[in-house]
């Protein structure tokens, strides 16, 4: 196969867009797609500082490298989970990310669960007696991503969801018929208090193979192996799922994808006009809650602490 | 297993409901079931004249076969399509819809594609160069089902689609997000013009399992093979796929219709507040169209064989 721009030999054919790439070709117009969705999103400018949320894999690596690159402010944040199984899943991310962040100057702030709560993630888990250590992992990843922008200034966080992600979110959500959810997926969420950065997604369009290439081309050091809790993922059986319409259907997914964002500015609220959940400061850490206590301090056992031994 | 009323031998374990029943309880409940979908969809009372659209499947017969023995007024639809096919699929479907019929002294009507139009479905197809043989199929299906159900004054048109069959068509529908088919999929649809009957589909909420139980335990000789055009179709890929989901999450097929159900009503408009496009009647046949003759003459070629010889 060969390049549609220049006809030297294609290294990807993008069967959603019937389009075969050459090396150099497939990086411009990746770069360029990508610069092309954080504009027409309104995802940040050059101007704004950017925290981008880094796991060591393809993507959050891949968009960290892409947008240093293009001149934007950004710094990478790393939370080390703690999560020890399997070829010691956290310390190989870890050292993926400190290589990448000495490699090519790009800041990273790598922030350890373990040193600031005194647990891994993990043993956090097995505390709660939470079989599903994915949504305790949630929390406090949410909690100290949260807390780091906000203590570093940075009213946006950049993540690597490319679009297998959001897809196999969105099935799950369409599967469940969850309006909450189906109003606010998309490529932007914006800040619903002061104290908590936008969210956004500059790959949500790219499939995990076009990512993975990317980093690939790039050079890139990733992790290579998938989180070990993430073996009995719904999102893994979504995703497997819809590349086997894919496979039948090429373009399936980024259909899926776009459509639903047109039926949701039509059809749903637009982001902006959700309604968030008044949300007020955590009574004792600060950050935004909706209860009196943050789910992080209340995991902690912070809450009883502060009873106990009430401020004067 | 034990059935839970009774204690008897199970004969089927409903994994949505976590309930196992023996023979007779299952009976009972799909029975009791049906009847209360029927009321609860209004979709027909034991006054109405019912139309039971019949293939020669599980379903259909199944269907037809419940509702005589509640005492609704029924008659049974069979059209034949025509297909010659492997083990020659629209004869053999007569003939169980035959033996049916005069088993349990159920009126039948059978109305045949080829003595209609001159033509069966598989020859109008290649006619017109249509590779996708279930386009033609559908519309000169719907045609001589609204049609035949006109013709004998029934309002009303049942279908055997299972649950199956629905999330299956939802899942496309939702992967195109395409408002228009979710604004009106639902166990009932209601009639868009006074010479097109109402459709209704009691067995929505049953998964094929269920229905084939159903028409087994009955001993209902109905056809087992499935249209050979079929073999290709999205609908046959959509229902693997979601049979993959339900393995890991029994009950996703009933939540993902029922959910939908309740998102329509909320967030969509309701069936009942679907504006229809203006329906005419087609010059040539009378029945309804949106242009001024309907695609099924249009087929036929009637509209250049009226042109050429205009009634006085």
């Amino acid at each position: 196969m060969k390049c549609r721009i220049c006809g030297k030999k294609a290294v990807i054919h993008l069967r959603q867009h019937n389009l075969a790439l050459c090396r150099e070709h497939f990086v411009e117009r990746f770069e360029r797609e990508t610069l092309r969705v954080i504009r027409r999103y309104r995802m940040f400018t050059p101007e704004e500082r950017v925290g981008v949320a880094v796991s060591g894999g393809k993507d959050s690596l891949g968009l960290l490298y892409l947008l240093h690159k293009h001149g934007f402010q950004v710094e990478g944040i790393f939370l080390d989970l703690g999560i020890r199984r399997e070829f010691d899943y956290s310390s190989l991310s870890r050292q993926k990310v400190e290589a990448f962040r000495d490699r090519y100057g790009i800041p990273v702030h790598i922030v350890s669960i373990a040193e600031e709560t005194g647990k891994t993630v993990p043993e956090w888990a097995r505390q709660r007696r939470e079989r599903r250590v994915c949504r305790v992992c949630g929390m406090l990843k949410r909690y100290y991503l949260n807390k780091t922008a906000y203590e570093r200034g940075l009213g946006v966080i950049a993540t690597g969801h490319n679009l297998d992600d959001e897809v196999a979110t969105l099935l799950g959500n369409t599967l469940r018929w969850d309006h909450s959810y189906l109003v606010k997926q998309g490529p932007v969420l914006p800040s619903p208090h002061p104290k908590l950065a936008r969210r956004v997604k500059p790959f949500a369009f790219f499939t995990e193979k076009e990512t993975a290439l990317y980093a690939i081309l790039q050079g890139i050091d990733y992790v290579e192996v998938n989180c070990p809790f993430s073996e009995g993922a719904k999102s893994r059986l979504y995703k497997h799922v819809l590349n086997e319409i894919e496979v039948v259907s090429p373009g399936t997914k980024l259909r899926f994808y776009q459509e639903f964002l047109r039926f949701q500015r039509e059809h749903l609220a637009t982001p902006q006009e959700v309604q968030y959940a008044t949300l007020r400061e955590c009574r004792i850490c600060g950050m935004p809650t909706n209860l009196e206590v943050c789910a992080v301090c209340r995991l902690r056992g912070l809450d009883k602490v502060a009873t106990e031994t009430p401020n004067p």
